[in-house]
Order: structure tokens, then sequence, then C-alpha cells
């Protein structure tokens, strides 16, 4: 079959001819019908050996971690799995099920997941991928095309929304800033659970139209990466957010602009939960300048459970993906096109 | 002015001419616009004098519990009261504000509450009524006929919704038993405030029909306050809930057949609410009975922070009061009606 | 090496001769050091092969669910597994590690577990048992012998004190309804987690001296599985409760009798906790009868968490178990001493 | 009477005679048994008139604002309050029991209380002061010596303590940096409410010892408010904590150094919380930089729940007050000690 496959380190992905995976213990064959692409992906291919070999990684490895399909064939002691046929997405982070973490349901902070499906074994650009019991989610309905990019994207952003629910009473207000692919997530998830007022913040006009059509009540022109007047959008925050400040604010973003924005922003006994990877902090003095009472947290990826809430939460119509969707032999078309951000949803391959 | 007043104990109330009230400390003097009208008012002329001073009741008093109009004065000491003119509701249970429970948040469970506006002391059913700041919740535009049920119905349900919250993640059901008016007010909040999908069970026809108008995904046939069939209905609600069981059921008819029905429909983890007051109990043994690693509870009226998060889900469109209209001269006709079962919402006065 | 085993359905344990078990893919070989007897082992052999199979036990299989003793030999992928000579103790309840219920962290309601070590498949009363990694909890310096009663009686108490914790704020109160083996390890954790006063009830004036050596600040004079006068026990713990209530009951008799005097002692917010499984009921109405915004809830088995938190207890100095001591070959003698009632304390095999 | 006055803005206070006050409706009056005193006293009289009015402070005002004594009169409306006569702690914080905050339990995140009693209001240095119901905590045998200092520096520590608590699993370890006052009081409520490890860090090796006898398992030879080595700190704090890292630290200290360091040894899911007004910060990006999964937050003062907490600790023999007394008449030389650092523990004046 083919695959889209990093085959050495350091060396680019390409398209090649492998053998179908057969299941083991504990596992099914699946056969892939739908992957998103990921941003990370991109950068696949500058892990070097030593580095590689520290986290665990082996070349070579298919690329693809956002995967739904069909269950194709069964191995061994897999006896509570969905049957042969059954539509599936496919848990995106790893993680090992033995450790504390992952024995208190808290398995996004599993110290043994660094290698997983699509980054440093075979993931989901190719017809075919193994995977364990304990990662198949039956879709309920629900197309895996728009199933596949849930499971990283849609389950991340999910991850953060579950974390600041119980802070969102009726007449609060969360604040996304970032309303981009996992903001974007956010903000319907928001609607979906919470009676919460959603304001969306961008710099992009485009961002905030679609914000808007995914449910935001009202948007704020935002700061972004580079340096832009946190002062002046954090009183527009507050303003937005009836003046008592917002019950929560997520930053997809991740400056220190949007983050001293975003901090000043949060009411007393609020969140403010760090998604965006941009390297800001907040300059100010922690003590006076963190929000009183309130709760300033990061993440780490997405807990299994939060994958198979928002395929719940699609299959029940609360949340869309919005989605490209190109054949498996333009893969290479398609992440040129993600990288060059001319995209207007998630790209899906279609093995 | 006049007032629907309980003059004496044992007496019936009737309309008088009573003076204006005046505020004193703290409190202010609120023009009554709308005061639904509850089933427990026609049990208060029945209280003896003897219970009424063991519980701190005064005669005469004014009748009336579900109170919205607006600051007409303020008396000292109300600097942080919103402005003469400003459309309030009342919150409806009394509490001290000192106890541990008040001091906790959980005002609805103070010991030293017995005894409020329209329950031993002077209530809404009359032009003018006297409330302390505390009581106080500004309208932001929400009608004030649509607000007063919301301060005793709407609240409690609140009250029991709010806490099985948790329990309700994406994908999971919750069921209402019972569903008039306390009923209809939860149907409204579990869609508002949570991803759960809502089963209405009910034995009466048109109260489903009007169930699925607020918002249920789904009505069974239910169990009533005669000996139904428990079990026929637990497997109803069961294969309701996707044969998982119901992640939270709200019993608000409280009979042996209802209870005996929704504690066997919650999955383990689960939480079963009673509110109704039917006298009910479960009859099979508690170990094997109770659904294992779930939450078995009931209630207390509601909290303050409840009667502020209904009326910002009803000003935010998020809910909506059934009522009909009576002015105050035709107080006693509604009284009857509601005794008679022939409303077809909550009676509101208008005085 | 011998093994006391149940040979088939219906049929009496007995010590066989049987081969040494080797480890399968993701499971190490462990060295019996101790195993604890339960009240269940008593009755294993009266399971009939129809339900037998219906909840997927098999025979034979040697007896034996509370484990400890040392890593011996490593199955394949146990990199994440104790070294060869590790001491352990081994998770009782059974899981699936794939359920939603595993995924969330409370895995004690798996519905996959009904067969286990001890029951179902080959337990510790032999010198060798297999067990998964998951199972392996490190002794870190604890003696095997007193960690083998922790696992079951040791982790079940504890799964409910840990929940009742957040209602244990200073000055509150826990009573400890039952001060046998249960019982008494919940008084030990109550004690070494929480700031609460203790008060332990027993029929028994020797479990009531033991309970106060344990840690118990009070003891009360209770019900018993006969009808004994709830009335006079819940007007006595209530009192000694400071006559506000209990923040927490938590009841390991479970008759009709400690369950009413168990709710009728509990303080409005608080919690009911049934562990014993006595049969009984509330013979009350639940609407007037059960605690006002208080919880009620009944258990299944522990968590793997629950299991860790015990051993980590334990080794701390924190609790301690009440064991005497038997060789394999006396472990006939043991139960009999079990079922008899003799015992002072967990009896232990030390194969 | 005499009273330890601030008498115009921006002088220093100083002994006055005035006349005893008169309790208000819902107030009583108390004779003043004990009055810690707080570092914040020292800068009262550095605020200027502008600013005083602006926070609604007036002078003259007598400072001091940990109180303890008896109920000496009772004002209107008091019947829930304790008897004439009764031993009782003042609640320091000022809040107003109607805000939402207040409505919620978090009533130190009200926004109405900046001025209170000994901070723009008359306070504890004088033979009496008035208080109103809600602030009055009953002793139960406490001497009011030691519970003085417990309304405000045990309080706010407890304040701390009380929200790491659900990290503080079996086998966790928790962090205090600097092992000062509150620090101390923090060593203790830790031991006394949770079963965790606890490590102590400071520069003072006095101080550390000091916080062995109060009971930290572990000490840490720390960094200050000059800069330390923050990476070496975070070594020795993840070593001490088993090389996990540590489920809570809580920072009484707050410089760039300790925050750094502290920060540095938390381990994912676990929580940071900053009490020290050092003025520091977090140097690093926050994505990355912060630990994953965890909390980090800041406070503001304690609740009247709080000073119940430790009251009852403290009553039940759980946790001790370091203190030096000073007569009324000695006020002046006894705020020179605090000053000067030479005090051994909380100076209390007995007026």
């Amino acid at each position: 079959m083919p695959a889209y496959r990093i085959n050495d380190w350091l060396e680019n992905p390409r398209l090649v001819d492998v053998p179908v995976p057969q299941p083991g213990r504990g596992e099914v064959l699946v056969a892939v019908a739908a992957n998103g692409l990921c941003h990370s992906d991109l950068t696949m291919s500058q892990i070097a050996g030593e580095i590689g070999e520290l986290i665990g990684w082996r070349v070579p490895f298919t690329l693809g971690h956002e995967i739904a399909g069909a269950v194709a064939a069964l191995g061994e002691d897999t006896t509570d799995a969905p049957q042969v046929g059954t539509p599936v997405a496919l848990v995106s982070p790893a993680s090992c099920g033995r450790c504390a973490y992952c024995l208190a349901g808290r398995d996004s902070a599993c110290p043994n997941g660094l290698a997983g499906r699509g980054y440093g074994r075979d993931g989901g650009l190719a017809p075919y991928v193994v995977a364990p019991v304990r990662a198949l989610i039956p879709l309920n309905g629900l197309d895996p095309v728009a199933a596949a990019p849930l499971t990283d994207a849609g389950a991340t952003s999910y991850h953060a929304v579950r974390r600041v629910l119980p802070a969102l009473a009726p007449g609060g207000t969360a604040v996304v800033i970032g309303a981009g692919g996992l903001g974007g997530f956010a903000i319907q998830h928001l609607k979906a659970c919470s009676p919460a007022r959603v304001v969306a913040v961008d710099t992009s006009p485009a961002r905030l139209a679609v914000a808007r059509e995914l449910g935001a009540d009202e948007t704020v022109s935002g700061v972004g990466s580079e340096r832009g007047d946190p002062a002046r959008v954090a009183g527009a925050l507050k303003e937005a957010c009836g003046n008592e400040g917002a019950a929560a604010v997520l930053d997809f973003v991740g400056t220190d602009a949007t983050i001293t924005a975003g901090v000043g922003a949060v009411r007393p006994c609020g969140a403010f939960g760090l998604v965006g990877s941009g390297g800001g902090r907040l300059r100010a003095s922690w003590y006076g300048g963190l929000p009183r009472e309130a709760e300033v947290f990061t993440f780490q990826g997405s807990t299994i459970a939060d994958a198979h809430a928002v395929v719940a939460l699609a299959a029940a119509g609360r949340i869309r993906s919005l989605v490209e969707v190109f054949p498996l032999d333009s893969v290479a078309d398609a992440y040129d096109a993600l990288d060059d951000a001319t995209l207007r949803g998630r790209a899906v391959i279609t093995p």
C-alpha cells in the first residue's frame, strides 16, 4: 500500500510502497478514511537521530495523527473492540495506561506518550493503520472527514474549555484570543457546553467573521504576534465583559501581548488558560499582576475522554469541522497549502 | 395601599388596606410590578399560632414570595444598592448571611430563614414591599412578569440542575421526571448550561408536548403519583439513554414509583436528585439498589446566586417563563385557578 | 508449586500441585510473600458453572486477591515495570483500562472487571502469580505482610474516605459505623488525611477499644444487625457531633438500623456513604428524610489510585495493618478462624 | 479608654483617650483581650488623605486588626449573637455580605472590603471595639492570645493551603517557601489537614529549625530576596520531592528567585500558589515554562470560613501560635521590635 513516510532522520517525507500492517495483541487494523494535517507534521522531518531516539521515535514511520476510518481486522484479546466494519476515530495523543497520570484520568500528562501514531510510529497517511482498542472511538454516524480533525485540534481546544467550565455560570463571559482552527473549535465548545457569552479576539477581520458564524456573541479586534497595545485590548475586553472582567480567557496565541491583555481582563476567581505557543509571558510582577483568587494554567494535549467528548458533540450536531479535502496523492500539495496559510479549513486527506 | 393578607392565624387571606412600608437600615422600598403565585401559598392560612411562632412568623402578613418590580426608595446604609428606578427581582428564600452555610455560599441551607417575604413577613401581593440590598437582582432588561416566577420556581429547579452539571459530559443524558412548572424550567436550564441530551418523563401527553417545545430531545410516557410500573419506565429510560443509563436523573414528582424508576435508570458515577415532595422512597436494599459510585441528593430551596443565574439566563433569552397574568383584585380567582390546576403557566399578579 | 485452588465449580478449594506460570506480554511474574484472606473467598466455591461462565470466571483457579511480594521475572513489553527483585503489592480489583470509567480514573466502576486474580483467575495463595504492569505498586520499604491486606480491605475503606474529604473542614466530625476491619482502616485514613474529629460506633466494646487505639476521638455504643434503636443512636451521634450533625457518616454495617441512625445524624451539606452489605434501607420518606443538600452514595471496590494511596500512607507510617500470620499449609485453618470470627486482625498467608 | 490611634492622615499613631464605642444594629461590643500586630500596620500612617478617602478610610481610627476578646454588650437585631461574656475572635478582613463574591462564599474577593477594623475604622488596640455579628467566632476554650494572630496571619496561610488540598494525595509532597510567620502556619495547616510530606525552604537556619518543630518533614536551604540560584533550589526541591516534583508549592516570599525555583519544582497537574509580596515573576516563556496541567494562583486575604477553620484547628490542639505578649502601654516598643525583626513570634498586645 502507499504511505506518506519519513524514511530516515532529517529526510523529507514522501509516498512509498509498504506492506499492510498486522494488528498485535489488543490491537485492531483500521482502514483509514480520513487523516487531518497538522502544523506539527511540517517540523517532524527536522528531528535528528539522537533526539529521535531519546524520545523513543523509530524511522521509518508514516505521518498522520488525526485519523478516522473503520475497523478492518481484529488482533488477539480484542473481545471488547467494536466489530469489523464499525466506523471509528482514533485518539491522537499516545499514553501508557499504567502511570499515575493515566490512572487518574489525566492521560494527557502521561510521561510515556512521546511517540505515537504519526510521530515516531506509523500514522494515518496510508490506507491502513494499526491501533490499540483503547484508542478507538465509535463515530455513531459522524462523517470520518469531519471526525479526523476533532481528534487533535478539536480535542485540544476542548481540553482547555472543559477546564474552565466550572467558572462559567450564567451571566459570565468567556474570551477566546485567536480565532483560528483551535480557537474556532473553542468558541463552539463553549457555546455547546456552557451558558457563557463568548467574545472572540483576533487581528484578522476574516477570522472574526468566521468566529461569529461559529457562535461568538461579540468580537474584539485584537493584539497579534507583533507588539500591539495590550492595555487597549484589556480595556476593550473588560468593556466587552460588562466591566466585571472575564470569567475565563483562553489564549490560543500566547505572545507577551495576548498574555498581558488576557490576564488583565480576568475577573477575581476567574481563569486564564494558555494554549498558544507564542513564547510570551506576563511582564508585570505576579503579586498584583495576576488576577486575585483566579487560576492560571497551561495544558498538555488532550485526554482520551476529551476525544470521546468532541466526537459526541459533533455526532449530535453541536459542533462542526471546517475542512478542505485532498486525495492521498496530493498530500504534498496539501502540506504546501498548510504551510502557506492559504487553507480555509483543516486539510483532510482521504486515502 | 391594598394588600392580600393573612390577618390572623388560621384565617383565610383577603385584600385589606395597609400603610406603605418604610425601608430600614440596609433596606430599600420596591414598587411591585409582578408577583408569581405558588402552591405553598395555598397552605399558609393553615399555620396555627403555636407553630407559626415556633418558626418565627408574625401575623398579619402579606402573601407573595415571587416578586419583581423597581427600586422606589432607599433606606440608610444602602450606598451599594441599585439606584431608585432600577428594575429588580427579589430573592425568594430568606437567609441570615451570618451562619456557616451562608458564609460558604450555601445559603439555601441557612437555619435562620424560616420566615421571609410572603411567609411570615410582608410579601409582594401589594403595590410596595421592603427588601434588604442583599436580595436585589437587577433585571437588565428582563420583563418583571417573566422575572417573578424565576425567583422561586425557576431558581429551585436551577439549584438542582447546577448540582448535576459536573456529571453531564458530551454524549451523556439527563432525565427530568415530571414536566410541569419546575420540570419545565429544568429542561430549559439543562439545554442552556450543558451539552446533555434531555429526556422528559410525564404521564400527561400535554406536558410532554410542552417539554419538547422547551427543548427536550426525547419524551417517555411515565409513572405518576399512582402506583405505575417503575421497572417498565426504568427500562424505557435506559433505552432512551442509549442503554448506558442516565448521567443524571432529576425527579420533580418523588413517589415510590418515580424514585424506583429514576434510581434504576442512573448509570454508575451518575446522580439522582429528588425535588418532588411525593413522599416516596426506594423500596429495595440500598446495597445493590443504589447506583454504584453515584450520588443521591435532595435539596433545600435555592441560593441567592441561583436566583442571579436564572435572571441572567432569562435576560440572555436562554430560558423563558410560561405565565398567565391577573390584576391584584383578581388574586383570589387566580389562586382558585391554581388550586384547580386549570392554569397553562405560572399565575402572575400585577399590582 | 503448591496452590490453594478451586478445581471445579461447586468444589471446595484445596492445596494442589501446579506449574509455575509464565508472564505474557505486558505482564510480570511475582513471587508471593504475603496474601490476605477475605470473607468473600469463603463463598467462591459456591459459584456454579453457569453463573461463573456468565461473569467470565474459569476453573480451576487459585484463590487469594490481597497479594504482596517481589517481581521475579518480566514478560515482553514491560520496559516501564519495576526491576526484578523489587518488592510490590498487587492491585486487587480487575479493570480493563479501556472503558469510559477506566479512562476517567474511575476504574472501580469498570464493567469488565468481574474476573480477576483470586476470583476466576489464578491468585496469590501460591508461591508465584502473574500480574500486568498496571497492577504493580512498589512497596518503598513497607513490609509485604502489612501491605497485602491494604490492597482490598485498606483500599476499599480509603475509597469511601477519599470521597468525603471535601466535606471535612476543620471543626467537622466524621462518624464511622462498624469498627471492624474496614472501619478500622477508615478511622486511620480519616485521621491521616483530614482534620476531622472521628467518632466510632459499634456494638462491641472490644472493637471500640481498638478504634480508640487507631485514633478515634470518641466512641458511641451502637446499633447492630439486630433491630436496635436507631433514633437513640442518631441522637447520641448528633450529641457526639456537637449538635450540628456529622459532616460525614460512613456505614460499614448497612442494616436498616445503621442506615436510619447514620442518615439521621448527617448535617445539611454533609455526606452519607454506604459500604456495608447489610441489605438495609431508609424506611422514611426521602423527602424530609434524607439530609438536605447532602450527598448519599454507595461504592464499588476501589481504584488503582486508591491502592497506591494506602500503600503510601502505610509506607509513611500513617496507617497500620492488624494481621495474624499463617504459613501456606495452614491456609484451611486460617479460613476456619476467619469464618469463626476468632481472629484479632486480617489473616495473612506467607507462601 | 486608651486607644492607639492614627489621628490624621500622615500622622504617626499614638495612645490617646477616646470614649467607649456603642454597638449599632446587628453589632456587638467586644472587650479586647488580645490584638496581634501586623507588618501592614507600620505603613498605615503613610496613607495620605486623597488615597485614604478613595478607599473609604476615615480618620481618626484605632489600629489593630487581629483581635480576640469577649462579647461585652449587644446592639439591636443580634438574637443570633453569642451571649454576653462569650470569648470570641473577630474576622479580620472586611466584606459586604451582599456582592456576588460574598454570596458565593468567596468573600475575600469582595470589592467592598477596603476599610475595616484597624484599617480605616476603629480596631483592636483599645479595651473595646465594635463588630458585626457576622464577624464573631466563638473561641471554644482557645486562649485569646493564641487566637488573635490566627485571624489574619493564620487565616491567610490557611486560605492558600485549603486551595491546594485536592492536589495533596497520600505520597505527595507540599513545599513551603519562606518559613516565617505565615509559612510556619502553612506547615502546620498542611500537616493537620492533609497526608502530604512537607518540605520547608528558607535562607535562615533558625527558621528552618522552627519549621521542623512545627512539623516539616524535610528542610532545604533556599533562595531569598537576593538573586540566588533558583535552578539549584529547584533541583534540590525536586530531589526532596522524590524526583517526581511537588504536588504543591506555596511561596511566601515571591521574588524572581523563589517563583522560578518554585514553579520549576511543581509536577504536572500540581499547583503553585503565590502569597509573598516580593514583586517577582517567572522570567521564562509561559509555554514550556509553566508546569503542564497545573494551576498557578495568587490570593486575596482569607474568607470568614477560613477564620472559623483556623480557630477550630487551634481549639483542637492541631496548630499553635508562636507569640510574644506586650501590654497596651508598650505598644510602640512592640512595633519597634516588629520593625527590627527581633521578635521570635507574633507580637500580641493585651489591652
